[in-house]
């Protein structure tokens, strides 16, 4: 991690604090007013570590440099201070972040200048993705371990993207079991057809679709181990027949198709590549074929956060809906419908949040404990940021021009099975 | 009408044509190599009137002026000569249109010079949108007489936009009815709420709404003859204390709302003009509020067809849905869902064709045979440019980002009323 990020021993720490002064309280105050004022506590180092007065979360800043990092590149630094545990949260930390994204919209809305500034330093184009970068990219998150994330993803599809809800009471599992029936019933599959699955994760909607559709699927995934993991699971499930995992590169994605579908890879191909996975969709898809593609958005163009590009996902993007119906616009493609899944996303962040805390001492003992905290911050702030709208999840349905093979209205998805 | 459209009586023209020589010929080979050699008969004037040949349609141009005419501006002159009589189509013409409009497509894959040349023959600005010249734009069509437009379509509701048909067995009343109600159903409109409606048109948007969904209506037009009717109509089925017809701009519009619509209007607003729209949206929506803009679309950015935006729609453009989306994208909104009705226009336009055609002598004794055969054009030609892709309708539903005003699932859209 560049930079210095390297922190100092909490104790090393405590000793050579001076107590705040008048600058760290008026910086204090900057950085609450660079904020919105959030609707939470933001306490220096005197301030004695104490949970968070009623209902009302508390963010405690353990140091005077811990503060100064703060205030130079807040977007970074937040998730490596808190990673580090120079930054300290009592009370829920995706609802403090929700505080936070609140005030941020409040100081927006109000134009102050130092969320401009703000704003400025996050204007940082995310690293390009060469085919080569991409494995690299792909490897340093998916490669975790299969058994790390089979802790508090959904057991029947290892799915790691947006479930879908028919209502806030399924759970987890029969959530993302509704978003690949979702998926299916969008691209109006019949049996016998052949899919090609662009970024197929742990393989479970190839799986699903084989199982329930009897179409066959060729899988694309340049993570080795999900891979490995998804060539397993089919052949136990009797499916490795149906279902086909091929180690390699969209750009490498060969053979014709009659759906095409593509779930949270998008955010990982980078904005200079759409037209070239639209170029792969277009020599795929045969005249009768149908496309769908999945993606976390956003409503104006900017990078992602800078911490969770450097530390979670090198490389990703989250693009807006226009730049995502670039995908689609080179080729003679017209857009059938697109559906906007955000508060899904909340939901199914939320359920793994739930789950990653529930086995939290197997994975501190994994992992060590700035991984914990790494990861609970991601996955509260993540949670966060698609429940305060700072996030979109887009699923956009699209077919040839002239083609009529998806029928005429979406009554197909809301029939009971 | 400029540039000479005025024509010659049919026997002078008889009189003082030569046979087509071999220029003619090879002009006509060009004609037919330009349009893709589309699956139809295209003649010049030595060939007799006579009925198409089984099943395939003929194209009888018949002067050497009228196939010098075409040859320069196809795109205008086809509808001016059609109008004229010069063009003489035997057979369906909306089938005639969509073999040509296919043949268009083939040729455009195969990138020919000539239809390059058409093509920029066709990028030309539609005239821009001031407050004044809106209202004559409006004023050519819209007021060419409510009985007129009462003849063919539906008669509860007037609806002259894009209906939904849950199957293609619905009638035109059906399935007006049922376009008003999913539209209402996405707006999630609940009794006592506020609507604003931007071109409201013969106002049946207004009288459904109010009287199914118990809500308020401001429906704002800049059609006299519209307003005029829409107004009585309302108190005439006492529902005058709900509806409000106001004859003015959407850039006037004025007070707040808790649901925005607008159908069929953004054709006639003008690109430039988007963000204003945009802006008058965002401060007439309370926070809760949600927004339905519906409207005819294409896949890229071109003008209209030049006939029918000298002749039918003064100022019209169908915006790609990128264009679209620049509606909502200046304020804080999240788009939640886009539908695209492009067949369920081709097949309102062909219920619009058999009630014109099924009181075309009514309406020649009026206007007289070259409005009759310009208005069959307009209408068969719309309806082969929906079928072959030439157009699109969009429906975009928004909401402002930090509100979950609109439920999860579309599931509400598809339920039994």
């Amino acid at each position: 991690m560049a930079e210095g990020t390297g922190h100092l021993e909490p104790d090393a720490v405590e000793r050579e604090q001076s107590p705040p002064n008048r600058v760290d309280r008026w910086l204090l105050n900057m950085l609450n007013q660079g904020c919105g004022e959030p609707d939470a506590d933001i306490a220096l180092w005197d301030v004695a570590e104490s949970p968070a007065t009623a209902g009302r979360p508390l963010l405690r800043i353990t140091s005077r440099q811990a503060l100064y990092r703060l205030l130079v590149k807040p977007e970074l630094r937040f998730g490596e201070l808190y990673a580090s545990g120079e930054l300290e949260v009592y009370g829920d930390l995706a609802d403090l972040m929700e505080r936070i994204y609140a005030g941020l919209r409040r100081a927006t809305l109000a134009k102050g200048p130092l969320r401009h500034a703000l704003e400025r330093a996050m204007q940082r184009r995310a690293r390009p993705n060469h085919l080569d970068g991409s494995k690299q990219n792909i490897h340093s998150h998916y490669d975790l371990g299969n058994d790390f994330y089979a802790l508090w993803l959904d057991p029947d599809y290892m799915q790691y993207t947006c479930a879908y809800y028919p209502t806030w009471q399924a759970t987890l599992a029969e959530a993302q079991a509704a978003k690949l029936e979702h998926v299916c019933r969008k691209l109006a599959l019949k049996p016998g057809e052949r899919v090609i699955d662009a970024g197929g994760g742990w393989g479970g909607l190839a799986r699903y679709m084989a199982r329930h559709y009897g179409v066959t699927v060729r899988s694309y995934n340049i993570s080795r181990e999900q891979v490995a993991y998804a060539r397993e699971r089919a052949d136990a499930e009797g499916l490795g027949d149906r279902v086909e995992y091929i180690e390699d590169d969209y750009r490498n994605i060969t053979g014709t198709c009659d759906a095409f579908v593509s779930i949270g890879m998008l955010e990982h191909v980078g904005l200079d590549n759409y037209a070239a996975l639209g170029a792969v969709i277009d020599r795929s898809l045969t005249d009768k074929g149908r496309g769908l593609v999945h993606s976390i958005g956003q409503l104006s163009h900017r990078p992602l956060n800078e911490w969770i590009e450097r530390n979670i996902f090198p490389g990703a993007y989250p693009p807006t809906l226009q730049e995502m119906l670039d995908v689609v616009s080179n080729a003679d493609f017209k857009v059938m419908d697109v559906e906007n899944l955000r508060a899904h996303y909340a939901h199914t962040l939320e359920h793994w949040r739930e789950g990653f805390e529930a086995n939290v001492g197997d994975i501190e003992q994994r992992f060590g404990a700035e991984f914990v905290r790494a990861w609970r911050l991601y996955l509260s702030g993540s949670r966060a940021s698609f429940s305060a709208g700072e996030m979109q999840l887009y699923q956009v349905l699209f077919e040839r021009n002239w083609s009529e093979a998806l029928p005429a209205t979406l009554s197909r998805l809301y029939r009971d099975p």
